[in-house]
């Protein structure tokens, strides 16, 4: 396996680890940091594989395109987040909508897990290929897995309204900034918004 | 007043109108399509001015600073949604919601309205500055006179909850074009959110 990557890197004149978890790991830290500050448009695997020290064939060795790193790159940042949906969907379903919001509000409220949120964000909002990305790995993976928990027709479409209302708090408090909501107490904003997540949920 | 702006101009050697509503309208139309296509921080005045056949002098003469010309390119785009609360507010205070949601879909529904709303929201998610020109005009404008009308002690948090829902509802169909709900019958989607924005705006 490190013969087919390492050979360019040794062409180049370039010093790099042998195929490894370490030098994996490092070059995924770089590419969420790069997605981070430039979002998706603007960041290249050149410039991650600068950042990193490595030669881009490596990145495209390890990781394929740059739409694969940065797929990559964010299910690293959400692991805890893409495993969070059985312990939200765990405990009774009559509050899972206190559990859902609690747990959203509490990923972007921690400033570790803010930050990779919002370039993932921006980057969806800004471009396709990103927003196909998002798509699959953050709405597939969390809203899916979530409405399989509910006994209900439309149960996708509810999970959707219920992460719609929670997304567009995200918006206007963390992004946008809104006045009051962005200095609200985050209580009270628990308090409005858990029962509307709870009926779109669960409500007739 | 047209001796201030044209003298550069014909320095430059480049015909230009004189000061005239049709030039102003012109520029504000190209400001328009450069930020919903480049975003905000590609967008340059001198690339508008280009675009509209001016000198960037005279685009500066009539806007100010490139913040100055994406909020009146806001403006204009946004002319007949920031008249809407008064629209929505008339009438019974109980379907409020019903005709708040009805009217935001009904913006984003129409691509004519739609583009610069997608320029507009790209842009404040990307960068501080437009954020800033978006919570001024669109968040305070719409949104304070809707919470003007309600008579509640948080009239400002309940009106941004509901903008909330509507936000990640149009985020998550417009933009990421998350199925099903990027596929949903409207009706469908009013049924289900009308409620809840009633509900953010009136309920106890």
């Amino acid at each position: 396996m490190t013969g087919a990557a390492d050979p360019t890197a040794r062409r180049r004149g370039r010093r790099t680890r042998t195929e490894s978890a370490d030098t994996r790991d490092r070059i995924l830290t770089v590419a969420r940091e790069e997605f981070s500050e430039r979002g998706y448009e603007k960041t290249s695997v050149r410039g991650i594989a600068k950042a990193a020290g490595v030669d881009s064939a490596l990145v495209h060795h390890y990781f394929g395109t740059k739409e694969q790193v940065f797929a990559s790159a964010i299910e690293v940042a959400f692991a805890p987040a893409l495993n969070a949906p059985e312990a939200v969907a765990e405990g009774p379903l009559d509050d899972v909508g206190e559990r859902l919001t609690r747990f959203v509000f509490g990923v972007w409220e921690n400033p570790t897990t803010r930050t990779p949120l919002l370039a993932i964000l921006r980057s969806a909002v800004n471009n396709e290929t990103a927003a196909a990305v998002f798509r699959r790995l953050i709405a597939s993976q969390l809203l899916r897995r979530i409405a399989s928990q509910l006994d209900a027709p439309d149960a996708e479409l509810r999970a959707e309204l219920a992460a719609a209302q929670l997304v567009g708090c995200a918006m206007m408090r963390y992004v946008i900034k809104l006045e009051p909501l962005a200095s609200a107490d985050m209580e009270q904003i628990i308090a409005r918004v858990a029962p509307v997540v709870q009926g779109h949920l669960t409500g007739p």
